[in-house]
């Protein structure tokens, strides 16, 4: 499904590859990269698939369980495939992974197409955008959410900023592991969409924490604070899954990192300032999650931040 | 349906009244007040009514049509009845009720309970329960969720601070008007757990607002941005009903005034640093909602507080 | 010296106490308190004196080597009292003095005035200015200012709310331990004062130290960085004297604990509240020494919160 | 005088231009840049001086009645100039110099130094630095503070970041224009150092204009409010100078622009977030001077950022 682009067929597609096989090369096959690509191999009538992966053991059980061709580089990658995704941690490594003479930027070929499922930022992603036009490959911001849930049954959404057309040429891959796929604009509006979903998300769950701690030491139950507040104006999805799923229950499942979601947030903070938009609750969130970050360190779920929380108030959330 | 207390059966209620008729007063027909009123003067089987409002009128007009006893004063309000209901702006006007001699306190009588529906706060419902209970007079503090619309055809939920058992004799009166009714704890802890859902609600709007706002300057549709975030694990009640229908449409329906969404953050804010729970996020909005009541005045509604954010960001979210 | 108040003097005082001996009584001999009664005890001309403390051997301590009458309760103290001086840790302690039957209530005589040097809130001491004037009791709010170091020498700024007559009459024993004695209006407004002073040392405090940690960081030695701010806009007391002289020598004395500090910001938090005046950074900053006094424990010094910015930061300044 | 290098005298230094005139160019002549280029030209013996400013009829004015050479381009200006110094409004302007056929890149000769005293960001900085260096050019951040009075008379405080021996070769500039030269550590630091200063003097406006406007509500003079804080430990040069002449006087002269400060405080923000030292007091206060920059616009001074507070707080601080 294709949110908020111009009404699209691709039966008017002119490019010849709809014809065949399409040419798909898939770097990054971290915990929703690998997923995500998975779902790309398993169409195996419509896509042609190349991996690669920093640590190469990864790609080389990639290729060998899952069916592709394990490059041996980017370029090697990118080297006559018609879309490249990259699903990495950051824009920076996505920047990195273009440089040199092994580097994505010397494998792309004239038409191909860039799509970055990072979680990246704005900024960078514009620079890669002008980088890359130079050279006639297009380039697409394309952040996904749902997790490695979504990432398992290819029902992502997909934040995609950049040209429509490119995106229209796009849809075959991205339709492969995306359910929802939404044209959010220019370059960098897909990074921009993301980092604000994220970042509303950490004031959320901190949030939730100051109450819920505040309230505890009231003598008010979290589960029946909880189950008052969803029904109540105050309820967000933190309230009604994150917090009774893993925080209530002790569990805090490893599923997100709070480093990343600090990442998110940073991300966010700094696109806001640039806009020039006074975001005061967003910008100290920002600061509160890196606290909690260099607190928990770097292996933490982004919930356990709640943690920190507990801990100024004295008072345990259960 | 009764959350969080003990099991109780009604049928265990050693009470006489429940031969009979219960006698109710009910001071305060505002807006919320008056559908209250309503839902228990029409089980007239069940309940006698006597009304009270500070502005007379409204408390005639009421007495007229809906059919109850206008009481000239709290005290005469309070005379015979077995449960008072209040429903006023805050703790402090509940408080001066009680006063001199045609006041609360001298018409309560032993055995009578007052059920608070105000949006109070915890301490000074303390010390109205203390003063009470000198004269035998049980107290429950007892804020709704729901808005006029569920005030209208009953559905409120209803955050109950007080003994058990106290609440248990009340069940009656308080499921005329409400749908869940949830033992939240002690004396003041009904509004202290209301109190943290209007801080969320403040913290929603506000950081949804900041986050819209920039995600705007940058070129994304807010109707998609919304779609996205409410696809994702940033939304919440305000990404999902406000906005769409409030803020995108511009039509910021006058439901639930700014200023009574600043006092309630106040008392949140104010119940926290009681309780020594750092909330940076909290207090900050608390200062946030305290600016744009200043700056919108008080006929303002809640939600457009987000057009303070639209001016300092220099765009409209539409 | 008198600053503020109507031009005075004291010749034009009816009482007769001034013919002879001024009659004092000192309760609270803290760290404070026990330099501040010394000055009254050594002007034996003027002043007789009785202490009295929470803690009695403090008081039997003084008065056998200062010299003073050692009062068994606080209303002992307060009996043929023309002045009782009060210096606690907060208004709550005072208020809690005047109860039951060996109080300060039961003994202050009619005419005498209660000078409270306690680093107090104003609500709390307008509450006691009205229950003391029922028993024609004067109530002077006076905190000081100017440490231990000032104290022992007499040389202490007092901040003065309350009647300005009231404050003609208690300049003698003012004079005592002050040099600067200031008149900031009525009954609350020296505590007001005292609050927003001690607000501002914590927001100085603070700031420098995110901004020397984040210097320190980028390789700029905090000598050198405090050098340069104190030639320039950013100078305050804490940058010319607290770091140099506590922070980068590592020497953290501790003169006044952070749990007061964390006290004094909330009275002054509190009471902007309740002014409805909007105040994000010093409301922001109510929440860091809230967060800092928790992790520190009640024997830290104030200055030792900057060890918690270092910790957050990864990065000590010395 | 030079604080914080290596001990230095400048008869050690082996360049031959010491023998000789020292040639000199400088691009800039705003508010700042004017007095500063002309304590350069007022020591006729000792330099020659070029000049170039984009509004060109500046520089010509200044050529034609301080005596120096009219420079109709940056590369001419660079020409044959052994120091270039650049005063700009902010690091991108510099940047945006440096590039063209007639830029200051392709006009710098080898051996040269580029001193840039704007009050610029490091990260930008750095990257100058960098591009430089490929040319033989030396490059030291070296913002100035003093204002426009300590540019008149020749006593800024110039804060260097750069190396050492560079800047051992700068003295005799550097010493035209200031009194004391600070040695900061690698490029960027001068530019860091200045804007966390900055960043100080902004909370040190805000939160005594928070703390002002609530004591004035609750009756206090701020004048007598001023008194004492200036005897406590709450004081700061925003206290002792800025407010009793400027806002207490409702003077406000326009000596420093709010946009700047907002510019400057930005860079602060954005330095610190890359240095990862959580600094909730300085982000939010980058948040309060956006806000107020818009309200109050370009032409606004920094000490107006007062106005916004007592227009929030309903209350004037005079």
């Amino acid at each position: 499904m294709l949110v908020g682009g111009p009404a699209s067929s691709l039966t008017d597609c002119p490019f010849s590859y709809f014809d065949g096989m399409i040419s798909v090369a898939f770097l990054g096959l971290g915990a929703i990269g690998n997923p995500m690509a998975r779902q790309i191999a398993q169409e195996k009538e419509q896509f042609t698939l190349a991996v690669w992966n920093r640590s190469g053991q990864k790609a080389a059980d990639f290729a060998a369980k899952i069916g592709a061709r394990h490059a041996s580089t980017p370029a090697d990658a990118a080297s006559g495939a018609q879309f490249v995704v990259t699903c990495l941690p950051t824009s920076a490594d996505v920047e990195a992974l273009l440089d040199g003479p092994t580097g994505l930027e010397s494998g792309l070929e004239d038409g191909a197409v860039l799509i970055d499922c990072t979680s990246g930022d704005p900024t960078t992603s514009k620079r890669i955008a002008v980088r890359l036009a130079k050279h006639g490959v297009g380039f697409l911001d394309a952040p996904v959410s749902g997790g490695v849930a979504g990432a398992e049954i290819g029902t992502l959404t997909v934040m995609v900023g950049g040209d429509a057309d490119v995106l229209k040429r796009c849809m075959p891959v991205m339709e492969a592991f995306g359910e929802k796929i939404v044209h959010c604009g220019s370059v960098g509006s897909g990074h921009a969409l993301k980092a604000v979903n994220q970042a509303l998300l950490a004031v959320h769950i901190w949030s939730l924490g100051e109450g819920l701690a505040a309230l505890a030491r009231a003598g008010v139950d979290p589960a029946i604070a909880l189950d008052v507040i969803n029904a109540s104006s105050g309820r967000s999805n933190s309230s009604q899954n994150l917090f009774p799923q893993r925080v209530l229950t002790r569990a805090f499942p490893r599923t997100f990192r709070l480093a990343l979601l600090d990442k998110d947030v940073g991300i966010a903070a700094r696109a806001l300032r640039e806009l020039k938009v006074p975001a005061p609750l967003i910008q100290l969130t920002a600061e509160l999650m890196s606290m909690a970050h260099r607190e928990l360190g770097d292996e933490a779920d982004h919930v356990e931040a709640v943690k920190v929380i507990e801990r100024m108030a004295g008072e345990v959330i259960d």
